[in-house]
């Protein structure tokens, strides 16, 4: 007696492709086949003419919860993901109050389990050393440290997660390195960010939604700090021996990319989260965007070729939701606006656009979504794979299907996307987290609670 | 009802390990599983306790058939093979006649399908020009050239077989690159080769056993003359733009690797088959070994930093067939005795042995011996993979099994192996071939001639 | 009517050498020739048997001067430099005051010009981004950055002088890169160090002339932090444009040359003072010395490659000195302690004895000491050539001569000197400054004041 | 009492440039000030407003003599060099006879001597490995290959000189390794470059000069045959020790600049000596051209970048005459004409302009065609330099000159110059030789016979 059996679509990884059916039981993948009468299963997904993919990660997600849960909470982040064929997320560390200590990180936890239709990792916030080890111990997925603060100290930067003494996040390296998982940073170089911005923006009231795009662009907002924060770090990161994740990646000035580069060939363990963004949006498109976005892509070509030839080792479109009606007064303010994108929604639907459109193979998008992501994060192989044994997580899509994003669709309480608008080809139809169909054509199922945390394999 | 059940064993892929039983019919995987019942199962292979490889290949076989049957034939070689774990083997073209030609290569083809145990693959023979579409059209794996004259046109260096003249090279690499076909060459500078080793050995009487081994240390014989050979290839090979595969890499001085490399880096589709004596014989045993080989380890750790991060696509120890009693000649004139290295079915069980001593791991062996040259030679995914669909190869180890490999156990009509008396720990169990169990605990069953040709996918 | 002539000489520079005689009016080389009878001339020195180099730079002085003139002034500090072969200084900023405005730097040069016996420059301090064009007209060598504090506050390192904000930083680069001169750094990573030398040593009272000895050598003190701070500045001076001098290269773990190497290889304009304690003095010596160094070689071999082949742009054995009753305490607290290395007097006379050791080249050491510092700087072709109209300096020496080094002989101040005892052969004999014989064998001559201030060439 | 004195110019060197006279005795500088009365001198050159250089190189001429001097022999031909500001010129060696031996070098040497007007060097003909000694103690300068035989045995290529056999080719770079002179190599894979000629064009009847071009273009006439070659001799020359020249870099497709920029970074001395034509000379120019020349820029900015960032460690224009009547059959048949570029006269004009132009510095242009070309064989510091005690050899410019090169001008034998009709701006205007005036505001005056061959410095 089967839970579940896909039938009839052609399975496709990272590094193959080919026809079979799969069975599951108790949510794992216990048969994959050709040859099984399928008639004693409890449901059957059809899935000829499309294709079976191990479940899509989305690696950035700020869900909101707890905090601000009137931008975002669990429940809504993880429907959203679910439509948008992602099935397993990563939230972010940026919560009032921040998953930093035991009584933080379980509380949180606790909440997200009763909320999530997905399954999810939990990042622990990285700002007292001394935590890190009962953060590992309680199954957090990766340390993330913001070493930043905002120059304004605009949410959603806090201003008290932020490290920016080199000593104390060294000694968070160190304790990160003792653990095995990754530090996932967002670096930065505070002071002379502050310095650039007031000095040649808000000393002189250039704040407005178009002075941001300036600002952005001339590398003083997400730009130059972030590279010379990278800098600092990936040789602290070396010395502690951590492995880093690099966030934003795209993000900031292609000075990154050559720093990642550097270090990767001289056997550094350093991953590279590529933020989509980097190459879905140009100029122009921020400026209509305005404080729907932050950021644009500085270098196109560029980020195109990191995507296919490195250094990238995850790729994402960041999912930073803030209310619709906080964004608004960006058009005036942008530098004192909460800033963000959204886009867990639509992430992969543009990334079946950009395979469709040549730009990107089907192996290369699953290994940067599925397998690579595991790997890094230490769920491989329960997840990433499509394997007997493994989790029984599927994204199924349909290559031709052609769809128009839009923020009516959005299923975010921020009830807007960045991406409002944008036609693609190839669609998610449907989202399968361990033998559970959650999302079928576009509408979310499955239960409030489904989806559990998972912790890296302890070694 | 399945033909063939392998049951409670670990598959172990290059990527990643599970616990699963396989279902085959009619030569192929229809069923990877843990949950079926097998009771109506024509066979079953109770692989409790073992690792199912996906079916290693061997690369680099000189089956002498048609030609000098005395040293080997295919039905031989092939036996060997199977109780080496071998499912795939690629045979060479120094036969006499060579497959240089439609009548030649049919006449081969049809020979060897009467003869084989396992699933081979035919090299034409690269000497004209104008018949490499044939060839291809034919079915061959690749176009293999013999860019080379011995000194003493010993066989088997066939001397009609030698293409020295770049001229015509070049033109063979024209050709091969309209099909898409890897052009397989054996390189070298044979003018140089040849007035090196006159000037200071063979004229001064100098030719036995030790000067012979002197005379390689040197880099005269199977040396530098090689590396010049494959200096001007690479170019010539990228102009022409036809994948260029390099045999006898771990062989030539290490200039090769930094040209490899060199080529590689700029972008050009170049391969490197290893050769494992570059790291498994070293001099001491070279000079005992006298006749018995024709090459050692120049440089042991750069030949094991090539297999573990490269250049190395395909791993191979070469199978070279003589004749115990033309050998045997060897310790007194070895310059005019035919040369080579009997290795294929030693090889599987010596490069278990490299695994369980930690100097490779198990998945980059399967990598290097199974994944990778089915993709290069364009086998992809029917072998080199276990998936549902694809042929039903498989090599099945058991890795703590002891064993010392002798020339009495060896299969080959020359009645003898290099690495006589050699310990190793890891052995090949079961050698499976399209479900047929062709070699079980050493013995070899099976029908002669079930093995089939098969040919690289046509675009 | 010569005011000097050299007669006799071998004239060797970075290139080339050839004997010849040289004749010098009114400071500045107007003749180079074999052939004139120099009856006529004022001063005639005797140069043969002799080489005759352009004259040796001093880059990295603290001459104390004004400030804690105790431990050295600009009287002793020149004339000391004078004894070892060098005409042309470079004084570092940490005075109190510091030379960090129009009239603190008119000050120091009024007062150095009074007192100094050879040429110098003076670096101007970079603290206040407005102050950098002020400085640059006023005629400084180039900017001074301290991007540091000291741990403990402790005077060389002169808190207020500390430039810590990368905000700051890069203004004074942004600045500076207006001006076309260079900003030397002495980089930093404040936080990362104090945190790491209290937890593990202040805090636990290990704080004795060995604990700091192993500080360094784990890194802490001027160690990772230093690497740490290099690498934010390197991007931050590149997207500002500005030539970065990079201080205390071979101070710093190797990370350092891989970064300058790295930042060079990218075309950015960067340059290396390698300190020579990086290949004089081991750690054994360095727990010999206790507090009369602060520095070790941490990877000698490393350190004779860049010597040999890069990165080093200019070659300097430190001279920062303290008085012997402030080193001796020291050995009971050697983070409290001022620290630094005396060597000006000694640089050179150990340098030839590095080249008759075989292990630097004369030309080498001519490039890194003369020819080379004076591009840098700007001040080329007044100085760092030996050619008609460029100013006639002189460093004449004796490869032959063999010395012993000693705290006796030091003119320091400070009454001392980090190599005592160490044996020499190749020894300066005369040092000339504009045509005036300022030392000769080991006596120094020449008026107090003598010796003027030189500015960059204005484009 | 002076031979000559050169007054009031500006001395330009690859380093640094001053004002300064010179005195000149007895062919040797022996004196460069500023301060001397030189009324007792037998000659003055008046430079005010001129750059005094070192002597110019050319390395690559072909004076046809002994051999057929209707195109050329070595008066016209060290006349033409000397009006064109040449004061010392390299010989090749495909002469009737060659340079090969004792007798037809020495004979060569005493007939140069007897007609040339400016200093020289003499290649001796590698052809015979036990020759190589004598050659390089009767004074070559260097040893010159022609690894090549022209497709249709065309002169100048004469087929007697092509050493094709690598092994011959390897006896001589062993040979020449022992000397220390440089091994000079025209590169070719000549059976590669005769079949894809005669089978794409010759056989098929397009002979023309339009078809000439088009296989110059497609990489077969001078082209990926070369490069060929070279691969091979990079590798057969690193391992016989031998410092390599490699001749034609520029006529070679780009893969010769990155074979030798790979070999330089292992640190093999290897030497390239850049055509300009590589840069001079675009397709629509050669189709203009016709048979007067035989090679266009295939990389105009490629070859730019080598100018200036290398590989490039000689620049030169080679002077290959042959005369008008035998050129003009090339227009039907240009694959049976002898081809040449003819520039030795026009070359430093060219690059003085070249200089104007912006393109090249004064300085990187002396450095490549006077100090660099001096050291590399062996002549340095007696050329390639300005230093008392060096020959008196000078190439004084002026840099405002404009002027028009010309068929009629030229000093040739043959009768034209490939760069009729050029202006150019910057001329030479006085030749010196060991202080002897051979050209004067390009009249060429002296004895015929007053040029000396010079040899490289034995160790």
């Amino acid at each position: 007696m089967y839970d579940l059996v896909l039938k009839g679509g052609k399975i496709c990884t990272a590094h193959d492709s080919y026809f079979a059916d799969i069975g599951v039981v108790d949510g794992k993948i216990i048969e994959i086949t050709n040859c099984i009468d399928f008639s004693n299963a409890r449901e059957v997904v059809d899935a000829a003419g499309l294709l079976v993919l191990p479940g899509v990660w989305h690696t950035h997600c700020h869900f909101r919860d707890p905090g601000v849960t009137n931008k975002e909470d669990f429940e809504s982040g993880s429907k959203l993901a679910a439509a948008g064929g992602i099935t397993f997320v990563i939230d972010m560390t940026n919560n009032e109050p921040a998953p930093a200590t035991v009584e933080t990180f379980l509380d949180k936890k606790k909440n997200a389990e009763s909320k999530s239709h997905v399954d999810f990792g939990l990042y622990g916030a990285g700002l007292h050393p001394d935590q890190v080890k009962s953060l590992f111990d309680l199954g957090a997925i990766g340390i993330k440290v913001f070493n930043t603060r905002h120059p304004k100290d605009v949410y959603p930067y806090i201003s008290t997660l932020g490290v920016v003494d080199h000593g104390v996040l060294y000694e968070i390296f160190e304790e990160t390195a003792k653990t095995g998982l990754v530090c996932a940073v967002h670096h930065d170089d505070s002071d002379w960010v502050k310095r650039m911005v007031y000095r040649d923006y808000i000393d002189k009231g250039n704040i407005n939604a178009a002075a941001y795009v300036d600002a952005f662009a001339k590398g003083y907002m997400y730009g130059h700090g972030m590279v010379s924060g990278l800098a600092s770090s990936l040789y602290l990161a070396k010395i502690a021996g951590v492995r880093l994740y690099v966030l934003h990646v795209g993000v900031m000035p292609d000075g990154a990319y050559d720093l990642i580069d550097f270090a990767k060939s001289s056997g550094q363990p350093v991953y590279a989260e590529l933020e989509a963004c980097s190459f879905l949006i140009d100029r122009a498109m921020a400026e209509k965007l305005g404080p729907r976005t932050y950021v644009h892509g500085r270098n196109i070509p560029r980020a195109r070729d990191a995507l296919n030839n490195g250094p990238c080792d995850v790729l994402v479109l960041e999912h930073a939701p803030h209310h619709k009606d906080e964004v608004a007064k960006g058009w005036d303010d942008n530098f004192g606006a909460p800033l963000g994108v959204i886009g867990a929604q639509e992430f992969f639907p543009m990334m079946l656009n950009e395979v469709n459109n040549g730009t990107l193979t089907l192996e290369r998008l699953i290994y940067l979504t599925s397998e690579n992501p595991s790997k890094i994060f230490g769920i491989y192989p329960r997840k990433g794979i499509i394997a007997v044994g493994s989790d029984a997580d599927f994204t199924i899509v349909d290559m031709n299907r052609e769809h128009v994003l839009s923020s009516e669709e959005s299923l975010s309480r921020s009830g807007w996307t960045s991406f409002d608008g944008v036609k693609v080809k190839g669609m998610p139809v449907f989202t399968v987290v361990r033998g559970n169909v959650v999302m079928e054509k576009g509408v979310v199922k499955g239960a409030r609670g489904f989806g559990k945390m998972i912790s890296p394999k302890k070694q």
